[in-house]
């Protein structure tokens, strides 16, 4: 199957036959996560985890129901959810005295215990995250992990005595992002600031990370939100500051999207075969596959259990079964293990192994002797290689244009687009409605960090460009 | 606090003083779980998620929601759980065609799956786990993490092609619980088969692990059922054997209660002054806590972080607060901190370290250079007497008893009680309704793997005793 042309074929294939999800649990939107993807999910939860506890996050656990009237304490907040939230409405035979609804995102859960939690300075900040679920009632078409009812990722909930330390924190998210979903998982990501049509509901600035599909489009993997004082208001998050004088808390919030996450994952590394996991994250590192010759069958099996036995602290499996090698080496490349042992009667005669990456089919042939250090040193290589590999295309996927007419053929093209643009607040609306209308792209904002560009044109209207976006097409 | 006098007075003071909940979220039985709990929480569930997967077991994530169809199939279940389901009516404006459960537990969201998956006897045992939430409308009186509303915890779930192999599991899933409760934890408990009356709605068999929280009340903290082949046959789960005949598989499922067990971690290993956690669990594994003097200030507090640079790797904090070092050893003694290390000038100037075991107050002077291995081995020792002493503790409180009248006192005097009993099916519910209204204890079940007595009769009605039984007031 072809990932590149067929993108979208691909992807059902892959999440199909390397038995990853179950799509017949009877209830649209959800699906049932099996082991072959959940096990690297844990995985990735971990390393994001991990990298947040290191920035001062620590893990808490909210009610995954929000009582109706807190919910709607922050008006542009549930004007932008309240047609996707599910309802509880019954208990038993008991008809609620509150609706509840099932979180579809926990500010309106989070805030109202901090403004009980928040006093004084002393307090501040607090920087608490929850890994765990999100429900919306998604009414557009619904696909494994890309676009979901039952949401994985995690949030964190910042609140901070200045506006400075909020958007600092808004830095550390990206740089937090930068070293999970970059450097330990290999998918290249653009980190920008979205514009203001494109903010979510009830935040002051919404920056969000987007990676690249092997069909051009682009997916949003996470969105940091400089909230500023506008829940604090809703809520009463106030302190007493140093001078004396009680103030608005600012604040931040930031939702990495694991299920999304891991469907790049899956997109960016896999090839024509199937999935390639990285090494540290599957489930499988290793598979040990005995290759027999007629009446040297037990010889070659025994030495498949020493090879086995060699590997201890990795995770191996030696596949016996009776199929044929061949029908061997396709399953387990279509699973995406990224390190596939062959041992036959020469292997097993002269105690060595043959070592076969994933990605380019290398073979390494070691003696049993190494073979721990071999595999966990091609393991790290290939890792390190499929990122060169994913940055590449990456960033061969982006080209900058200054005009409409080669933007709208980079668009066509299933090219990602940066491009001057005049103004990401409410005035460069027209000029947004005409690429999303002409295109069907979106504008998804400004490089985090980057200043006004010299003498640039906006793309659309022609007027003085204060932004250079990037334009795309979104999954 | 007394711990053992005013036990229910001391769990609430604890849970408030040291940070573990608020209960002030607004819907009756939810809480928030707060980092000083969920950080140890966290652990727990990795213990028990290592050692499911070691027996076998797979991590799966099913949708929350279950649709009522479904909920409904297998008649003792829906009767066992109707009065107790959540359910989602609406999404956004909408009202949903079908009901949705909140999953009060997972039987019916696996099983119609199960009956997809499973074909041959190539596809068995299946052995799934899933750790996560249920949601229960708990009408009795709710108290953090012992009875609440939205439940943390894991369920496995298990189909084999025999009976033995059926029954075997429940063995294991003993072996699995002795391991991360007793071995982990140090929580001790007794495992036994759960009376007719006692039943998990749909289950063949009940076992149960109960431990003794300090007022003498049982609590249940795991539960594994022998489902044999109810579910089997209500969701049509077949395979074909073979003998070419087409068989429904025996089924297992297990439950340990992550909130009860840590409850039972607070209860059992706390003492007056606060929490016991011990070391390996421990959010905070070490204090440091210099111990200044007049003048002396700044050598002391260069000096804690000198011996906090020397414990990398273990999870340690300064105390550098305003307070008082006897204001600040109660508050790190409330939260549980295992060891406490003191250092002022003396300490400081001879290169050397005080270090406080947070149970016994022993304390051990050692040099900097040796204190990283001395704190590892103390907090090693620690949990193994804590261990001790909750042994000891469980085994005092449990007696044999012959009669009723001496039961009856045992019962009075907060005993667990080993009684000989004349049925633990239906015939011995008439025995057990005596000794539910006037003792207002419960008939437990007779221990795992144990056999009839000799000669003994039944401590209600004087008939021959088919079991010893556990008698106890529950929690």
């Amino acid at each position: 199957m072809k990932k590149e042309e067929e993108f979208s074929e691909w992807y059902s294939w892959v999440l199909k036959e390397a038995r990853l999800v179950d799509l017949r649990y009877g209830v649209k939107g959800f699906l049932v996560i099996l082991p072959n993807a959940f096990s690297v999910i844990k995985r990735i939860y971990k390393l994001y985890e991990e990298a947040l506890e290191e920035d001062g996050h620590l893990p808490v656990k909210f009610p995954v129901v929000i009582p109706e009237r807190n919910l709607r304490k922050e008006k542009e907040h549930i004007k932008g959810f309240e047609e996707e939230v599910f309802w509880i409405t019954h208990a038993g035979k008991n008809i609620l005295e509150e609706r509840l609804a099932l979180r579809p995102t926990s500010e309106t859960a989070f805030y109202p215990m901090y403004a009980l939690w928040i006093k004084g300075r002393k307090d501040l900040p607090i920087k608490l995250y929850q890994s765990g679920t999100v429900w919306r009632y998604e009414t557009k078409a619904t696909r494994p992990f890309l676009r979901v009812r039952e949401i994985l990722w995690i949030e964190t909930h910042d609140a901070f005595p200045t506006l400075e330390e909020a958007k600092e924190q808004i830095r550390k998210d990206y740089e937090i992002a930068k070293k999970v979903i970059w450097e330990s998982l290999g998918i290249p990501f653009f980190f920008v600031k979205r514009p203001e049509w494109d903010k979510f509901a009830g935040a002051e600035e919404t920056y969000a990370a987007d990676t690249i599909l092997p069909d051009g489009k682009v997916l949003q993997i996470a969105t940091t939100h400089l909230l500023g004082q506008k829940f604090a208001k809703a809520f009463g998050i106030k302190f007493m500051d140093s001078d004396g004088k009680e103030k608005y808390v600012w604040q931040t919030c930031y939702g990495p999207g694991i299920s999304r996450i891991y469907a790049s994952l899956l997109a960016i590394h896999g090839d024509d075969k199937g999935l390639i996991i990285p090494f540290h994250l599957s489930q499988t590192q290793v598979v040990i596959i005995p290759i027999p010759k007629k009446g040297k069958e037990e010889i070659v099996n025994e030495y498949a259990r020493k090879v086995f036995e060699q590997l201890k602290g990795v995770r191996v499996v030696v596949d016996y079964g009776e199929e044929t090698p061949g029908f061997k080496f396709n399953q387990w490349e279509l699973l995406g293990v990224p390190i596939r042992i062959e041992v036959g009667p020469k292997e097993a005669e002269e105690n060595t192994a043959t070592v076969v990456r994933r990605d380019t089919r290398e073979k390494t042939y070691t003696s049993l002797e190494k073979l721990k250090e071999k595999v966990i040193e091609i393991g790290e290589k290939m890792f390190e290689e499929m990122k060169r590999r994913s940055k590449e295309e990456f960033d061969k996927r982006i080209i900058e244009v200054d005009a409409f007419d080669t933007l709208s053929r980079a668009i066509e093209n299933g090219k990602v687009v940066k491009a001057p643009f005049c103004s990401l607040g409410m005035d460069g609306y027209q000029c947004y409605s005409r690429i999303k209308e002409e295109l069907k792209a979106e504008v998804r904002g400004e490089e985090f960090g980057s200043h006004k560009p010299q003498g640039k044109e906006c793309v659309v209207c022609g007027k003085e460009a204060e932004h250079i976006v990037f334009v795309a097409r979104q999954y």
